[in-house]
């Protein structure tokens, strides 16, 4: 059933046996699998169909060792779980697929350590570049891809300085802006919640900003809740209920991502506070669930699909020779909506 | 500032560069960054510290060429925007990772043809197996993979014929058993939602034998609403909301997946429809979202951190030459919770 044994290499289709099968020369077969110019639709067709049925394919790592860069771009992320992550690789996928590029993909799950293996194993495969996310690697990644002669971009925030080229946006303004805004709406008595022991530090830095902002206005934060586990939703009520019972005078908490806000709703509407009047809620990323709820969930937009899609191109121009600016500003929408 | 262009091979570092930095002999070097057995943790750390001093990679390329076989394992999926990948890839990674394995990942958009040229551009880089979600993929994806001496997994559904080996879960068991228990509860006027133009098959499936077992239990579907967007808590919502308009009699709605349930427990909530004396609710995925609406909601639990994680044990263990099953059924879990 299971007939896996690797077969001989005398058994091994090659660009003979296609170009037989496809009546056509070894040199077409070549330029079709090489994707060459000037290919007519009828050539290409005739010659795919036949490598098709014979199971042929074209071996890259000859090419790759050769000139030692591939058509690999690896592409290394703190996470899974979380809805960002996702839509930043589908941004990464729809510039590297459209140009004959393939992410080979590393999940660090925030550990320093399993970083820098993933990268070391990446660079293994002579990748054309490598896309991380955050500003805030372990200072062996920082020099260890400082030596490698390829392009970097780091993804996420721009609030420090990059290895090479930072596409993203300032939390910092973020937190100062949903600082300023909740003050003037009027709030005076601020939470703040969080997960994940707070890494990455951008939602560290963005917690110490808001701080920082309400200080500044006279509206100095009450309490703050950092939970250790991997954010939910049910962390996000669990941490809200636990907030409101040691300071149940609190008017406004801002949660260090949108799964925890909703979170924070699901509470209120299963004990009866009302949104926003008893409590006002605030998210972080604007994903669409937070504009799914009843009340729609007043978050920051951070533009994650664009992201992707941005870093891929940057890494793209830099692979083709182009100057390229060390920081990409993609900004940020506060989105005013129901819940605060 | 982005001096990036590839340095000439002269000025590459080598293996006798870390040797003499670390004071060891290339040997040394090379067994280390091979994971050769035997190695002292001491040797292990002063070569692995040079090497990355001077940002030196080894090459797996050339090892992969002379054997044509490589660390990288081509994992296809048809989204990240669906909260099942995501999760069912982190068990992927869990496995791969451990045993020295990377992923390089395909996303093909629920589309055919970029599915078979996503297979065609892995193939090239002789990956040591394929993992690929469903079973519904087009004859030339079946057929180009068939031809290859590599271990292919199917992941998700166990309904059809596996290329080689399927790990998954039953959705047409998954169907007739939720059509039986809401049919016990006494539930008599269904209706049923679902997205993305039903693409995957399975879910087209699940749909086909909800209805056939309601028709057996006398109970028929009274309407259906597939909508040709991909799956959102919004587009469950109106959804939901169009079905009612037409079918105000309906008592039961199952949903395609959590994310479409999700959107109708809202639309509910926001119309004042109790759930589940008004309408009752079943999604399908079990995802931790709708295990923290105020009233959690009724869903069938796919197994999907587990499915990734052993259709990537159960590559290894092709990769390592065991005989291995062709189904691999890891089962589901109806969890009547309080929306139905």
């Amino acid at each position: 059933m299971n007939d896996i044994t690797a077969k001989p290499a005398q058994d091994r289709v090659t660009i003979k046996d296609v170009a037989k099968k496809a009546g056509v020369s070894d040199i077409s077969v070549s330029r079709v699998m090489r994707n060459a110019p000037n290919i007519s639709a009828k050539l290409r067709e005739k010659v795919t169909a036949a490598a098709d049925e014979l199971g042929y394919t074209p071996n890259r790592l000859a090419g790759a060792l050769k000139t030692r860069s591939s058509n690999l771009v690896a592409v290394i992320v703190p996470s899974m779980s979380n809805a960002v992550f996702p839509e930043v690789l589908d941004g990464i996928d729809s510039v590297l697929a459209e140009n004959g590029f393939q992410a080979a993909l590393g999940i660090t799950h925030y550990d320093k350590e399993r970083e820098l293996q993933v990268v070391r194993d990446m660079l293994a495969w002579s990748p054309m570049g490598v896309i991380l996310a955050g500003t805030d690697q372990d200072e062996r990644v920082r020099h260890l891809l400082l030596k490698q002669a390829i392009p970097v971009v780091q993804m996420m925030d721009i609030d420090s300085d990059p290895i090479q080229v930072a596409v993203g946006m300032s939390h910092r303004d973020a937190a100062y802006e949903v600082a300023e805004r909740m003050v003037a709406k009027g709030y005076k008595k601020f939470g703040y919640i969080g997960a994940w022991g707070e890494r990455p530090d951008r939602s560290k830095l963005r917690r110490l900003s808001f701080e920082e902002k309400l200080s500044e206005l006279g509206c100095p934060l009450i309490a703050r809740l950092i939970r250790d586990e991997n954010s939910s939703v049910q962390i996000g009520a669990q941490a809200t209920q636990a907030l409101l019972a040691e300071n149940p005078d609190i008017d406004c908490i801002f949660y260090a991502n949108d799964d925890l806000a909703v979170g924070g709703y699901f509470h209120c509407m299963s004990q009866g506070i009302s949104v926003p009047e008893g409590l006002a809620i605030v998210g972080f990323n604007g994903i669409d669930l937070g504009q799914a709820l009843p009340s729609k969930l007043t978050s920051v937009k951070t533009p994650r699909f664009t992201m992707g899609k941005e870093s891929a191109s940057i890494l793209l121009r830099c692979h083709n020779g182009a100057e390229v600016a060390p920081i990409h500003d993609l900004g940020f929408e506060l989105m005013l909506e129901g819940t605060a």
